[in-house]
């Protein structure tokens, strides 16, 4: 289990203290985590790589010549927010654009997804590239939904060194995509991995049995097995990933076999060997192999193979130099490079505040009120709701709504200070919660906040249709983001019948607070039946059979939510 | 713990397969290890490091350019054999001599000691270094019998750095002196490892406490913590660190906080920041700090502290390139050099058998059956001795007798084949067994055998006094390999109450065998009493207080092997 660190909420922040302070030589820090120490030439084609931490030498570990020019830091097992993924771009931008790149996992898929869209509106070229290697994940007639695990490290090294080759960001784009198409994943674990700080692990393994497929946050994997030997392992990992084989791919092969974390250097090599004369006998040439521990999961017992089918514009990129902290290769240019400087890094947001009146700033001092009350049921929630969701997920949804509430609490309060009117207040308070709760659910309150607050806008008291109208914005700004539809058992279904009796409600003539009242109560139920439904299998939640009895933790927290918003008009007196 | 393998009694060999094969372009192997793929310069000095294996990327991992030239791999945490020592620097060495250097254990220094000397004795300017950095191991007055652990990497670097900037052996040697002596090292761990096939890990750790000092083989500690924070912990390290600062050095560090094999990249620079800043503020500058897995103990949780002292030679060392499988930095020249040819590697040992007659070949066909049932009765009882073993040491006795009879059996076998005397059977045997098992007791049982086959002669059935006089000399040969006196609890606690009991037994008219029958009735009451001594405070075992209760695996083992051959004079009708 993880046994070192201070404050587990400050685990993130700590390590990268510590890893900057260590690999001053290749990497400075920016908001939101790491670009390079070095001086890229000007209208270089930036790569810069992501996703939650906890995976050590990924990502920030490979950030340096030949390989990433930065990567986006989140927060353990949890996805970066889209203000991070776009502040790393825009410090690793040098005037060539920028590809933003990471697993395919909807968390990171909305965030780095919505930076792409910023940076593109501040005029930087940004594309986005989600990797689907894991072969264990979704069937082959569904590849676009497989999530990325250690193949990630195909994917950014190609295309990295692409970009330090030369290439212009289409040819980057080109070569991330090539390299995905022709990279396969199948990996295995042995035993789960304790979160900083939790008592328990995240999951578990039965005792002497293997887990064919299991995601490296724990998500379910294909199959269960007696633990093999070492050379049966290589079998069926080295047959699993071939039977895969891209359609007209040759005979020449790069392969990865990962460590976790706690399945060690020695055991990968009894591995290695068997599956390396394997792949030959399949008439395979292997062309550079790393054994090691590339993507680990904290302390994660497992390994996955990983072959990238080689062509030659693959090979010649595989093959080429790389210095970075945590992996190092050939010979880089003797010239170091000047620093780089950090003093401009950063934009800051626009600071005006639109016009506002007296009744709305009075709104918004209710809105703030309302935040401060969630941070404070949500402060006392976290540990029911990580249990909820580490049973189809990864555990991270309580720590991922105290981080949102609070940061969202906090800028309500400054918003209502600068008099701000309700709409900034509640645009303030989705900006802070999505920077700073990352993750899926983070990007998604975030969104359905500010859709809220800019339909209420800044002027009079809202009446009961015009709040009925801004939640059912704020619904559909979270369904625009294409991460789930109703049914697929996340927030959405408990969001959409308590958006819908309140709309019902208020048509027939109640007061909003009443019909919200009454809604909380439908909202919990609809919370309480997404026990019953089967997630979507999709790269977030594969096959998760084993979350059915158990309600998703999202649309539990949204249940808590309205109702600790209910209590409020009830405590205050504003119910009529 | 250690999962995949495939036969646990060829892990090493496995291990040894798959990473020649995943490192080819870095390292072949050759009888005993490995050394550098490419070809050194006619005449550089060669460095050899090695030990037992379990610590990747200590050893093999660093046998590369600006690091190593070959590495000794012995079985997982046991000394390579004195053969297999040789053998690794015959083929490391082109005319420049060979620095071979280990850890300070019993094991090590034996087996690495006698082939300093064979290689000596072939011409080869051979030196031997033992690692002394773990301050917890022995007090600061008796620095020379602490035991090496990771500042093994501090040491074996700058040796190896000086070795390839074209230091001669005097220099080479000097270096690595100077880097031991200005290099400390504190540990800590939290938890346990397993060897590959065991049921039980060699060491608990109590839940939610940290042994300070514990050794990375499981020897015990000099206290017992709570759990820590990261900051805490850092805080220890580096206060009980500098409290050994060596005299007259100066305020510039290397520093590697190194992973035990659980604790992840992510703790480590947690506590990394905690302790850069503590060094700092000691006034100390850091160069170059390494934060990883250096020296293993496979899945053990835990990590250490080194700090080595520099002077402007061994910062310039520490800072040079290298361009290993598992450690690279900088530019190394661009020349890859050109490949090795192992083929003329590999020195046979001369074949020839001395002359014997009818009745010494009779005797050894007696000594050949003895070894044969001393193979069978330590298979049956590997798992007794290593749980003994466990308690003072690291487990490994019962294998290493196994492998050491068996071994020995079939060479005895061998030389009857080939008419051999007493005297080359056992001799033969000795070597074997030696070759074979590895470790401690491996070199010492090797050393006896030898020495009571030279007593012996390969003329002529011995008569009793010549029996009891043999055995006297193989426990002088022990004796003077250095590694213990009488009283340390070891092997010798019982040898020599057999010895002694057989030259009274004799001397008093008695016929050998049946004086060793009665003898090995005391060697077994010898060996149960050494349960009540208390191991010598020293490198192998460094205040095994746990141990007080328990006997001594080396004492018991010698005393069942006795017992078997007193039973075969009676099955085989030999007793008068």
């Amino acid at each position: 289990m993880t046994k070192l660190f201070n404050d587990p909420s400050s685990f993130m922040e700590d390590m990268l203290d510590g890893f900057l302070d260590a690999n001053a030589r290749y990497v400075v820090g920016v908001p939101g985590g790491v670009v390079r120490a070095t001086e890229t030439p000007q209208g270089k084609a930036a790569v810069v790589v992501g996703g939650g931490s906890g995976h050590y030498p990924a990502f920030c570990g490979v950030v340096g010549r030949g390989f990433a020019d930065g990567a986006v830091v989140g927060n353990i097992f949890t996805s970066p927010s889209a203000d991070d993924a776009a502040s790393v771009a825009r410090a690793a931008d040098n005037g060539g654009g920028v590809l933003l790149t990471t697993g395919n996992y909807a968390g990171d898929v909305m965030n780095f997804g919505l930076a792409v869209q910023k940076l593109r509106s501040e005029g930087i070229d940004a594309r986005y590239l989600a990797v689907t290697d894991d072969i264990a994940s979704a069937p082959k007639d569904q590849i676009a939904k497989r999530r990325g695990i250690a193949g990630d490290f195909t994917v950014f090294r190609c295309a990295s060194a692409a970009a330090d080759s030369g290439y212009d960001m289409n040819g980057v784009e080109r070569v991330g995509i090539a390299a995905n198409d022709a990279t396969r994943t199948l990996g295995v674990a042995f035993d789960g991995c304790t979160m900083p700080g939790a008592a328990d692990p995240l999951f578990t393994v039965a005792q002497g049995t293997m887990d064919l497929g299991l995601g490296i946050h724990g998500e379910p994997g294909v199959s269960s097995h007696a633990m093999p030997t070492a050379s049966e392992l290589a079998e069926l990992l080295v047959d699993g990933v071939l039977a895969e084989k891209p359609a007209g791919s040759g005979n020449r092969i790069a392969v990865i076999l990962n460590g976790l974390g706690r399945t060690k250097y020695e055991e990968l090599f009894v591995v290695w060997s068997g599956a390396a004369a394997r792949l030959r006998d399949a008439g395979y040439t292997i062309v550079d192999p790393e054994v090691g521990e590339l993507v680990t999961s904290l302390d994660m017992a497992g390994c996955s193979l990983t072959v990238m089918w080689l062509d030659d514009e693959l090979e010649q990129l595989w093959t080429s130099p790389a210095d970075t902290p945590a992996y190092r290769k050939g010979i880089v240019d003797a010239d170091a490079g000047q620093r780089r400087s950090t003093d401009a890094v950063a934009a800051v947001d626009d600071d005006t505040l639109p016009e506002s009146d007296e009744s709305s700033r009075d709104c918004g001092t209710f809105v703030a009120a309302s935040l401060k009350a969630l941070a404070e049921r949500m402060a006392d929630a976290e540990d029911e709701l990580g249990r909820i969701d580490a049973v189809a997920g990864d555990g991270d949804h309580g720590r991922g709504m105290v981080k949102g509430t609070a940061a969202g609490s906090k800028a309500a309060d400054e918003a209502v200070s600068r008099r701000a009117g309700a709409g900034s207040v509640l645009a303030a308070a989705g900006s802070a919660w999505a920077a700073k709760a990352g993750g899926t659910s983070g990007v998604l309150w975030g969104a359905a906040l500010t859709a809220i607050g800019n339909r209420l806008g800044n002027n009079g008291t809202p009446d009961d249709r015009a709040v009925a109208e801004a939640l059912r914005a704020g619904y559909d700004a979270l369904t625009s983001l294409g991460g789930a539809a109703l049914g697929d058992k996340t927030m959405l279904d408990a969001f959409d019948p308590f958006v819908g009796a309140i709309e019902k409600s208020v048509a027939g003539g109640n007061e909003w607070r009443t019909a919200w009242t009454d809604a909380a109560v439908v909202a919990r139920t609809a919370a309480d039946d997404t026990a019953e439904l089967r997630p979507r299998v999709g790269r977030a939640r594969p096959l998760a059979e084993k979350s059915v009895g158990t309600p998703d933790a999202g649309a539990i927290s949204l249940a808590m939510c309205v109702a600790t918003v209910a209590e409020l008009f009830t405590t205050r007196g504003l119910r009529s």
